[in-house]
């Protein structure tokens, strides 16, 4: 399977999404600022997939630091501040900078052990990095038990190994039973105006000859009112307290239509989108998007360019509407809130 | 007002909405052959603007003729056929050939008589076009009187003065809303595919200075929960004797995604796009386009050129979901069945 990043001691190589399915290039991020900005303009992108990719980029900022050791927890949070202000929605961002912190402040810098605190650190995100593709393979496990045999699922943007360090949480799910040949079709929706669906989910399912058809998204509900879809599965990029599930915008359609249409809706995403400090949808930031993404396409209009627009990157999902949520620890059933609880007393 | 078409006498002159808003530029279709390629490439569209273009497509092609009167009534046949044949939902266009047919065959063409005929035929179509700017504002005044003030609408596709011959249906009744000052704001869908909201609708309304923000299909339901959405107002290509609705794809999912949000949902359309041949949505069928155009815009492939594509042009909105169906004689309530019964007899 495709590496989505890997560190090459001197820069972060990053799977350049933004040029897919077109071009396979990676690109060379030797500096934070280059970190922030590839995640800043979608280069890479997915909610766990940005954690991991910070994590990386706050490890070779120490690995690289040249100043005084005295000064450098200065500079260790100001990288952090840089990362943690890309994108505002995805929560696994912030865990994974505040895992990386925490082990950070286990060590007392000198000039002596300055190399090995960088070393620590860039282990503490390879593991990161391990430990996704293990969790993801567990979510894949314990999704699959919920699709039958010969299954249609819908899904929209892209939460496969593209999102990830590898496997992909909604698309984990679908890969697991595909490997047992549950998966008759995916039903991808293309996803306006970034088109994930349209260039990373059906090049990766493609890839792996998991037979996909692609919609555009206002064709989600006649497929559901035609066909025999037995799923929506979609990712998190973060979920509060009582459920309420932030993601990519049309998510919310998807549920409201799902449910007319009695067909069970999955979040799939790692405990690290779960956000304590949310207690409901209404107190998750939605990101903003510049408004030449509904204008355009890599420069060609598709209307007229003064045009005002609405682009919220995410919509949120009321807990209400998801029938589970698949974790790397088992499906949660509603009430969310109180099978959370009992998970982190667990 | 922009014409969307006209007829000069040797050729039926078409604006290429295809073309828009990038170009405003006039197709010259001086055979019924370059009216059907006109119809079938969405060069015209519209429901009943296709309509009215192949009544003037059959007025020039009999005018033109130059063989003898005895095989006119052969040819008159074949060149109904051939413009019957571009698009099968939209009823409008089966409506006025018939309308044209039944002129026609009160005519025993002879030789003497055959550019009478000729005038004849034309006359009708120019009464046609006439009719439907008539219609479209008879509709707008019934249909604004359903919107407070201060409304936010949402529409899709463009049913709109680019639909018709001048004023529109859906856009009709926000333009006669927005006339009496009771627009605060139109939600445009973008329409994917072949991006009808973004391209023609923003286009429209801006010409007017009427507010609208474009955003794409997936965001509706998000900006239903977040906004005060008053209504959503939709075109039909063909109405069941039920109510049953079939619309641009996507038609279908703002209906639920209305219903969901306790938002009226309104069909503007003319009469003669009711069709009693059709008990209900199951009857009519669904155009299905090209895979290209989900798989790319204007040669630009926004996916793997290869892939899979579902591609309907239409969506069917079962009648429970419609509010009401505005009409040039008034806004019809449920049940519909009865509604248009009781007008037949009128």
């Amino acid at each position: 399977m495709i590496k989505t990043l890997f560190y090459d001691n001197e820069a972060v190589m990053i799977l350049d999404q933004s040029q897919l399915p077109d071009k396979v290039e990676y690109l060379r991020c030797k500096t934070i600022d280059d970190v922030a900005e590839a995640i800043k303009k979608l280069k890479v992108r997915g909610a766990p997939l940005i954690g991991v990719t910070a994590a990386f980029g706050l490890a070779m900022a120490i690995a690289d630091y040249q100043g005084e050791p005295a000064e450098l927890e200065n500079y260790f949070e100001q990288a952090r501040v840089k990362l943690a202000s890309t994108r505002p929605t995805a929560v696994n961002l912030f865990w994974a900078l505040e895992r990386m912190e925490k082990v950070f402040k286990q060590e007392s810098v000198t000039e002596a052990n300055r190399e090995q605190v960088g070393e620590r650190l860039k282990q503490e995100a390879i593991r990161m990095y391990e430990e996704d593709i293990a969790i993801n393979r567990a979510m894949g496990e314990y999704g699959q038990e919920l699709l039958p045999e010969g299954s249609q699922v819908m899904t929209i943007c892209n939460a496969g190994a593209l999102a990830t360090c590898g496997y992909g949480t909604a698309l984990g799910v679908i890969r697991a039973a595909a490997n047992r040949g549950k998966i008759d079709k995916v039903w991808a929706c293309e996803t306006r105006p970034v088109l994930q669906g349209a260039r990373l989910t059906v090049w990766e399912l493609m890839q792996d000859k998991i037979p996909v058809t692609l919609i555009s998204d206002n064709m989600a509900a006649y497929v559901m009112q035609l066909e025999q879809v037995n799923a929506v599965i979609a990712g998190a990029d973060r979920i509060a307290a009582n459920g309420d599930t932030a993601n990519k915008i049309g998510t919310y359609a998807l549920a409201v239509l799902a449910a007319y249409h009695r067909i069970p809706f999955y979040i799939a995403a790692p405990l690290s989108t779960l956000d304590f400090k949310s207690a409901s949808g209404s107190d998750i930031p939605v990101e903003q998007r510049p408004p030449e993404e509904i204008r355009e396409y890599r420069g060609l209009y598709f209307t007229v360019p003064e045009v005002d627009v609405f682009n919220p990157a995410f919509d949120i999902t009321p807990h209400h509407l998801i029938t589970g949520i698949i974790t790397e620890k088992g499906v949660f059933k509603p009430p969310y809130e109180i099978a959370f609880k009992k998970m982190d007393q667990d």
